[in-house]
């Protein structure tokens, strides 16, 4: 008796500890998968797969996925240590350093897909090694496919990169790997670039700045939502990507649903960053979205 | 027979030397006022205060304005040499160094306005040394008050700007600007602590990534127009800031009109960047402009 998903999301699971400029904050459930299923979660099913350790901190990730109504029959428990990082944010919140990991079980990871995961109606294959990426494509028969990757990748992996574009429904990447991919400085060259290899939308995210969406011949620009205050931002990308494909899961993985489903992103991505770790991801209801997003085209309109 | 500007602006006439990444180009006309006269006079009538010297490139300046039916008035030519400033863009074209400086006849600049200049409808204050500002302000009775200025005058003379900001009915400064004068990091709460000092509305431009509006209890947010190549940076703040005073001058200064204002902005200094110094900015007709702006309201169109 298993229900398939509507939104299948490979990608790392972890443990994170985070320090920034205001203060430091140990032992989050992090990793791309679990802010990207924790967003989409809030407008679709979703299923995850991944890896934890055979430890307490990959029983503490299932069972937060779990009890946010998230499929985890996809994440394999492997003997050995849940994926460990440390990062801290420079005094901007922008920049931030790798201070140390634990690949652990991570480092093994072969993406093994559950029975009721094979045919879902979207595939997120969030940021993990492109190789693996390439394999979960051939053995999921999605209707629609997206793809996030990072710098790492880019540098070690392009080709590999290049390779599954073409496949792909939107390509989602942040400014700077849209540029390293491309090797244009120019967000717009670079989206044209990408569009050109294959993908059949680009959509650039731009942290505080917003985002770029590139389809057909079609350009979205958003802003960010407007905040005080950054408390943390890991996973604001991930969980943007994850809310950008809930929504279109949801209303319908239509062009003419792309700009409304990044503003609904944009929302989703700005409460992640106001509390450590996934806590306020966890607590947002529905309502809370809507009433950003009203905000969000209140912002923007111009008459 | 002197008819009064709708726009007095005050602030620097000078020639332009310009290297980037790509190209270098030199003897360029430029000045703060002169992009900011240039591209409010698509919109409205304009006078400009300034200094020039009594050389080649006073006279070449004069005429360049006049030639754009800009008042010049209120220009004074001085014994000894125009001003003359040297700089080049780093590979992201968004730094620029100044190589060298020759303020020439600018360093004894002391703004004199003429007399039909007395009660324009806004006068715009771009970027000079703020006692001057201080001066102009008491000299000149405008229904609208606008001011502009650079980060040496917020670390040298920050007190002068904060004395004349609850004169401003709008302030128009970069995000640099913005965060240096208020000391703090994020641009809603630099713009939150500009209003509480004083200014009517509060103008942040943020370069390639758009700009943000504050005033009363409202905030308007809107990208810039994504260009494929910038060819030369200089002077898309000054035309930002005379269009948006420009548009405002022609349709009302009316809180309400704000955002329009901004989305023309917008489109002109999109313009100005695509060439080098004020050379697509002269050729700039009103057709160009709704053009980019129906553009740019579609690229930011949700539904």
């Amino acid at each position: 008796m298993s229900n398939t998903p509507e939104i299948v999301i490979v990608g790392s699971l972890a443990i994170d500890n985070i320090s920034t400029p205001h203060r430091k904050c140990g032992n989050l459930i992090g990793g791309s998968a679990t802010y990207a299923s924790l967003a989409a979660a809030k407008f679709s099913s979703v299923g995850v797969v991944g890896v934890v350790g055979d430890d307490k901190a990959g029983k503490k990730i299932i069972s937060s996925l779990k009890n946010n109504r998230i499929d985890t029959k996809g994440i394999e428990i492997r003997r050995g240590k849940t994926f460990l990082w440390e990062g801290r944010y420079l005094s901007n919140m922008n920049e931030r350093r790798t201070i140390f990991l634990d690949l652990g079980v991570f480092a093994q990871f072969k993406p093994e897909i559950p029975q009721n995961y094979h045919k879902p109606q979207i595939l997120f294959l969030a940021n993990i090694d492109p190789s693996l990426q390439k394999d979960v494509v051939r053995k999921v028969k999605a209707q629609f496919y997206c793809l996030d990757t990072m710098d790492h990748w880019i540098i070690n992996k392009k080709k590999h990169i290049l390779d599954i574009l073409p496949l792909m429904d939107i390509l989602i990447v942040n400014d700077g790997e849209a540029n390293l991919l491309s090797e244009e400085t120019s967000l717009l060259r670079a989206g044209k670039f990408l569009l050109s290899k294959g993908a059949g939308a680009v959509l650039i995210k731009k942290g505080e700045h917003g985002s770029f969406l590139l389809y057909e011949k079609k350009i979205f620009i958003f802003p960010a939502y407007p905040l005080g205050f950054s408390c943390d931002p890991t996973g604001a990308g991930d969980s943007f990507a994850g809310a950008f494909l809930g929504y279109l899961s949801h209303q319908g993985f239509r062009k003419e649903n792309f700009p409304r489903a990044l503003v609904y992103a944009t929302a989703v991505a700005s409460f992640c960053v106001e509390n450590f770790g996934i806590s306020r991801l966890v607590e947002l209801k529905r309502i809370d979205i809507e009433r950003r997003v009203k905000e969000l085209l209140k912002l923007t309109q111009v008459d």
